[in-house]
């Protein structure tokens, strides 16, 4: 069942008469054509794309199951929206409320003749669903992002910094046939280990844990993973926090199958943090949802009280962090099924004194 | 003057009490400080910058002239904004209505005493005029993308296919010192030339135009080029073809001053297309504006009405397309002045056969 139809179910389930995607991720999503502009429509069983003069011929040839028309200074968007709602009966229009902005929301409610209805979740919720063609894909990403890791290994030293330690990855990225990154890469070394979203400085790797959480974005889907890598010795507090993240990690992916709730994922990793001692060291969520976006439903943290549905792609991803001391997270990337879940990170965990 | 004080003296003349910012951009331009998280609200004499554990430490370090309080379960920012609401009285806050989504607009009229404004054009104005300081930062960003495009010269023939050429630039871009791409590069050749938002493809480079477009960012600040190279020799009209964009380039940049307006600037180019039989071969707009992104105000298209200020810095770039055969477009970067502009990319415009 391609996007468009699982979409067309879910709004034939709702209680709107179309949906209108507007978002390029969802259009992209919905359509399985990126593009910078343009509007779908999807109605049960019917669905429009109406874009503009530079996607229309390429849009044409390879939507499927829409109407691809195209807008220009006569046929403008709401025209053309405005058209397909008289024709259909369309009342009650859905719209993406997290990513429509307030102006273009009271634009629209002056244009259109459909009432619009914050529908968000309807999108969410598909999304978060992954067929085996779309794991694939992601799977594509990971493998690119795992060799590119591989590749910079040998460049680690004290004699580099992170910042240009992370300008390598990018270039390994790029090189090993990544569209893109799909956020800028962590590297943080020595005490700088312990601060969870630092950003590379232009400063020479320090001895001690260097963590790298990184990422790439290969045909519109992401990657993500993170390792932490010891330069030099490790002591032996240093070892017993690496052992009880990893042992963190194992417990919530042993844990996360569908129908379990995300908190309770969570609080699988971080009862084996907290039972080590370190519980108040560990203060993200273990998990987080990732697709065409790095972050998206569901959620594996401590607040999200929603199951996990078979075919969701998550992080698991515990940490632990001194504060100007060391820190240590490790990340996977986990597909729900209804018996458990497949990690789809091929990288080993153990440690690695380098 | 920094922007924050800028920013004051604009809401001190505008129809609200406080100006709150919320978007990653604008908050970068407010404080200076980049973060993925924070509000600020702007009073006259006075700011306030809101965010979270992991930048509270770096932004009361970092920011200079507004307050630095940080959010937690218990202060959330809803409580922050109210409370400084109360405090100096303001009752109508204005926001960024082309960033926040209906969402957040939905929530915060819930959760906020004060009355919510639409007052994007404040910063969009703001933005607009750059000082010597910013101006300088863009020619950083520039100079970056111009010695990389000189790098990736000689790799350019008929064995590389444009995906392959443009993942080249991208890393020359790092290499070189960029942060990021402004945007994905533009590397068309052959036929295909004549797309003026074509996508690189994996096949090998024809002869004939290519045309490459391609920017970086650099400590936050944008650049922009593009330059049409012959793949062997051109012809006649190829030829006419370029020395007419070159001329309607010139004659846009001999235009372009503070208080003419953009539409005049787009007119002066368009003319010179138009008056070499072209016209209906150029269909976008002379000029947009750039500096912490890439499309910004103020613009110098055929509806742009508004007149340019100085301190603007703005594309030219006017562009010949002839579907299915080839086309041509040439970029540089301006900084309007009251007498003028300045021309602050470097690179050749000759036509270059190679």
């Amino acid at each position: 069942m391609n996007n468009l139809v699982k979409l067309q179910n879910a709004v034939r389930d709702a209680e709107i008469d179309a949906l209108m995607v507007t978002s390029p991720v969802n259009r992209h999503y919905a359509t399985g054509f990126p593009s910078s502009a343009g509007i779908v429509i999807i109605a049960p069983g019917k669905a429009w794309f109406f874009t503009d003069s530079r996607y229309f011929e390429a849009a044409s040839n390879a939507v499927k199951g829409a109407a691809v028309r195209q807008i220009d200074s006569e046929n403008t968007y709401a025209k053309l929206v405005n058209a397909v709602c008289a024709e259909q009966g369309i009342k009650s229009l859905g719209f993406e409320e997290e990513a429509v902005t307030y102006k273009e929301y009271a634009g629209w409610s002056e244009k259109f003749t459909a009432a619009l209805t914050p529908s968000q979740q309807l999108l969410t919720d598909a999304r978060a669903v992954k067929s085996r063609g779309e794991l694939d894909k992601m799977i594509v990403a990971q493998r690119i992002s795992e060799k590119s890791f591989l590749d910079i290994l040998p460049m680690v030293s004290e004699s580099i910094t992170e910042r240009e330690l992370a300008n390598e990855l990018v270039r390994a990225f790029l090189k090993n046939g990544a569209d893109d990154t799909s956020f800028d890469p962590i590297v943080v070394s020595g005490e700088r280990s312990s601060m969870p979203h630092g950003v590379p400085m232009d400063r020479k790797i320090r001895p001690g844990f260097l963590t790298i959480d990184f990422g790439v974005k290969k045909d519109g889907w992401c990657s993500d993973t993170t390792r932490t890598l010891c330069v030099g010795r490790a002591t032996d507090e240093m070892k017993k926090v690496y052992d009880t993240v990893l042992c963190a990690q194992l417990a919530g992916i042993a844990a996360a199958r569908a129908g379990v709730r995300g908190r309770d994922v969570h609080a699988a990793g971080a009862r084996v943090i907290a039972d080590a001692g370190y519980g108040e060291y560990f203060g993200h969520g273990f998990g987080h949802g990732l697709g065409l976006e790095v972050h998206e439903a569901p959620t594996a943290s401590p607040t999200f009280e929603g199951t996990l549905p078979a075919g969701a792609v998550i992080s698991a991803e515990p940490g632990i962090y001194l504060p100007g001391r060391f820190g240590v997270r490790i990340e996977d990337v986990i597909y729900i099924t209804q018996t458990g879940c497949e990690d789809i990170t091929e990288l080993p965990k153990e440690l690695l004194e380098l």
